[in-house]
């Protein structure tokens, strides 16, 4: 297969960088500062409201919509609703990390009516994609052990068919469709499960790269990417005696300071 | 204009450092833990709560009163209002931060509510100050591009004035008026936009000054002075591949490193 | 006193580094975030979630229970107590965090609401502890000076005897008692209280280590000691320019790099 991403990661990086695109997060609290502060780091400008009352608002000044089911109640998924609508009247991609989704009645049913209303790009784990795509809940917790990732290609392409979006699988190896081209990428490093938040920020700086293209699989591809060979760089770099927490600040730096001219050279895709 | 804080503000440091005034602070959920450790590194003691049933015991126990309006809902506001009561009768300073508060009604009318209710410090970056002063919504987003800093001074002055209450405009350059006085400071980094809660903190800091003087035009001035040399020592010791993740680090080492001398000593006044 | 805990924490650092015991935490959103992290970094799996409607199902998923009384809400109160309810029914481990339970009445009517109904390790400072063996609210704030700290093992003793669980009490020494035997730790450093979240990432650390052996004694010290040890190491390897912020990026990584052995080998315990 050939693939030259080379321009689409150039166009998208020269776009956040110099329009600072705003993205509206309706994300956990676990880790929303993590998320902003990748987005910073990426050159755009994040915003977290949850509030019913300025919802509207707030999607209607944005340029892109993420919703994260982490921490989520009925509370805030009633605004996240309320965003998706606004979000999809105005045009804008909407980008659902579906944390958890098979850890619970609600966050099923909460992934399930945003993606079935129409979502943009859904970026999960083997194990979330995999309880969206047969509809049914398996696994324990937010980190659930894959039983089988030979197939995740097949995972990601069955369900962008099904639900009619970009599919992005990560794990080991990362798995990005639209149901009829897939593409896979085997960069990252273990040490991104070690730090909480990770597929978060990922499905951050998907939403970033989603505000500044319409080529939806090219935004997941594009912030996938970024996280991982981000990823390799801060990693290479720790000393004998650092460990996550090390790795973590290293990231933020990295994500700032990569060119995409390295990121293409970097990625390994097929 | 001849200005002399070293006394000032050293009389603030030993405050701090030997009372650990204990700050209340009602904030978003992005940045809490990075202003309670900004708090912590400055010397002072920060709690954050704001469930209705708890609010004025805790804010009766408080040295001063830090109201954030980031992730803020109908619910959180309304124990702003318990605690800026429970703090206006109890006569320690209230410090407001109007984060974003051109991006939605709800916020514009909180910021208005309490401000008019009646606070000590109000710190923002030139679009959110310029919405209060104006009362009219501009701008997009928590980081708001600014259309015109050449007045900035002139912006806090009139502020002040109107509102009766010490106004602290921060950005390029900082503005910090009563109304009567205006002083003018030109440190801090361009990578202070590149971490986000900055702004948060830089809030955070000016309520544990407030809680230690009467004087809050030099608390205000204090507090931004202490964030912008802490910043301008922690960028300067970066390396060539570091970049905003290590910077956040190396920027809580500064505050709890700098002493009032050396703030006093770097501080760029006018 | 001839104490010999390595095999026991042996025994629990290959559990936890093995099994990836899932922690379910009710906790707070200033450290959420700095707990879910450390759980990681020791090996174990965290999922924060407090929504009513779910909490029964990821209870029911978890292999211990940790509730963190910061931020904490009436609404929040109430997915504690059905959380503690499923824990209870079955069978796994409660480890309560009372933070700031001198505060407010509302705190310390949900703290001993939960102690009451059965908990199984409880970790709180000196005065959080004596406020609950006294059940009358003294101090300010959630990091209360003590005002006598030389009978800390009679504390611990006879909380635990009071309440039937494990009481660790933890500050400049530390003193874990089942009611019967009282250990006495002087591991740590003073920095430690200049990091936002070090006690409510040591009880993360024994909800952990409970999720890993019966022996809620043994876990409670091994928490604790996992994060004194740690402390001491990351603290060592400070530099003369760095403070708290370098200091907690480097308590991430000790605790992910200390194994039992050096734990057992560092520790002063009597």
């Amino acid at each position: 297969m050939d693939i030259k991403f080379n321009d689409g990661f150039t166009a998208i990086y020269e776009y956040v960088k110099k329009q600072k695109p705003l993205i509206h997060h309706l994300t956990n609290y676990v880790t929303a500062g993590d998320c902003a502060n990748i987005a910073l780091c990426f050159g755009a400008s994040p915003i977290m409201a949850d509030a019913a009352e300025e919802i509207s608002e707030i999607t209607g000044s944005a340029d892109a919509l993420v919703l994260n089911l982490g921490t989520m109640n009925k509370v805030k998924f009633a605004s996240m609703e309320l965003a998706a609508v606004r979000a999809r009247k105005k045009g804008i991609p909407i980008v659902i990390d579906p944390v958890g989704v098979m850890a619970s009645d609600m966050r099923f049913e909460a992934a399930m009516e945003i993606i079935r209303g129409g979502a943009s790009i859904v970026r999960g784990n083997y194990a979330e994609c995999q309880t969206l795509l047969l509809e049914t809940r398996r696994g324990k917790g937010v980190d659930s052990l894959v039983t089988c990732q030979s197939d995740i290609g097949h995972l990601a392409e069955q369900a962008a068919q099904k639900y009619g979006c970009i599919f992005a699988v990560t794990g080991k190896e990362d798995a990005i469709s639209d149901g009829k081209r897939t593409i896979i990428g085997s960069n990252g490093v273990e040490m991104l499960t070690k730090v909480t938040g990770t597929g978060c920020m990922t499905t951050t700086l998907i939403g970033c790269a989603a505000a500044s293209t319409k080529d939806y699989l090219l935004a997941a591809l594009c912030g996938i990417q970024t996280m991982n060979v981000a990823a390799e760089i801060a990693f290479k770099a720790l000393k004998d005696n650092e460990g996550p927490g090390t790795f973590k600040t290293r990231l933020l730096d990295s994500v700032y300071q990569l060119s995409s001219e390295e990121l293409a050279k970097m990625s390994k895709l097929r």
